[in-house]
């Protein structure tokens, strides 16, 4: 009997925004595979065997799920978010590429989730409703100096920025100089949106002007959208702002 | 009474790809409505108005909307994939902020989705693994001058790229110019990834190096994606092959 691998996007958060795919793919699973806090979120049931492991132990835990397919097993992957986008696919695949031969033929599979950016976009507007980038602001795996040269053609660019993984206790520093770099590219008071767990009951969501936005205000559960130039903030009596990039830009 | 707007990200096209939350907002609307072919994908039942309106006419439909809720009305703004991506949230929120004060204590909000470039992602592999820029090629609504240099500094920066409305009928020169652009700013064979009606019953994936890129491989139903430097293609015996980006770029 042949075994399968599905790297399953699990949403921001809530069930609410868990597509019925992704549902239908843990439900068939044999083996879920992940980060303890992704792995918890999947009910348990008997016979379903959960392999839940630390954060920064991705390779182990592709070859992981690859090698019990290969053994008949239907495992699934699970990442929070989408995980085509700083999660566990490329993990995956990285994997499978320096893995033996015989893993290539596996049935794998990609089933896309609600990625952190958009659900955070959505809550506070439609910042990201024009040309953007995303940047993992870790540099755990790219050189510091990669990371600056992006902020600044990214700036050039007026994309707005989605930035994931801002901060860590690790490295505090990384995002502190985020903000210099951007306020030197930027030179404005453009909005910046610091979404903390969307969709959970820890959610917050907090808009302040580039020139007010300080470290603090990120931590590793928050993702953080900088807005382009014409970026707008409409202000509402009585509720939050709407934070929204126009489509169009005048010639 | 007061009436809402739910601005809803329908998917990429698969059912199974609409998350719960946007299924049960369309199951409380008394009105949808948006771009003909999404306004169809909504099933019928009693008391449900439908208001299906062609392409290139998104500020009367998002001001349509919010006078509807306005006077009391559930309403649904649907589009494909996610609202907040080149799509209804911002054209809504344009509209918003043009109109009458009372539109600002609306209760509105957007649902997000599955947007186009994750799920051809997917399929592909993981070829958003690493950092990545979104850009709409489409220049009705921005100069041709700033799609160019945009392209230039995303190949500078070495951003994974996709590109959103790639080519329409009525300007098929633009995804040419693009082509060339890319060829003389990555100036190597990298892959290019052509997903059209991803998730649909039309679904065609095409993956070729850029050198081999041409126009007419796009149309409006095709999201296109670019890998950067670092994109590697994982060739497998009887199948397709997958296409990702690996998340560490080393020193």
């Amino acid at each position: 009997m042949s075994g399968s691998v599905r790297i399953v996007g699990l949403g921001p958060g809530a069930e609410t925004l868990v597509t019925p795919e992704a549902t239908d793919a843990l439900a068939r699973a044999t083996d879920i595979v992940g980060y303890i806090p992704y792995v918890a979120r999947v009910p348990d049931r008997p016979g379903l065997v959960k392999h839940a492991t630390d954060n920064r132990v991705e390779a182990d835990r592709a070859a992981h799920a690859l090698s019990m397919a290969a053994e008949g097993r239907h495992v699934a992957v699970v990442s929070s978010g989408d995980p085509g986008v700083f999660a566990m696919a490329a993990a995956v695949y990285e994997a499978l590429e320096a893995g033996p031969k015989e893993w290539l033929t596996l049935d794998i599979a990609v089933l896309p989730g609600i990625t952190a950016m958009l659900a955070a976009a959505a809550r506070a507007g439609a910042p990201l409703g024009h040309d953007f980038c995303a940047i993992n602001l870790s540099d755990n795996l790219k050189p510091w100096d990669l990371i600056e040269r992006r902020l600044r053609l990214a700036a050039e660019a007026d994309f707005a920025m989605a930035f994931y993984n801002p901060r860590s206790k690790s490295r505090p520093e990384g995002f502190a100089r985020t903000l210099e770099i951007l306020r030197d590219a930027c030179g404005d008071a453009r909005p910046v949106i610091f979404a903390r767990a969307v969709s959970t009951p820890d959610e917050h969501i907090l808009t302040v002007p580039l020139t007010l936005a300080t470290p603090e205000m990120a931590d590793m559960r928050t993702v953080v959208i900088v807005g382009s130039s014409r970026t707008r903030i409409v202000e509402r009596p009585g509720l939050a702002p709407i934070v929204y990039t126009p489509r169009s830009v005048p010639a």
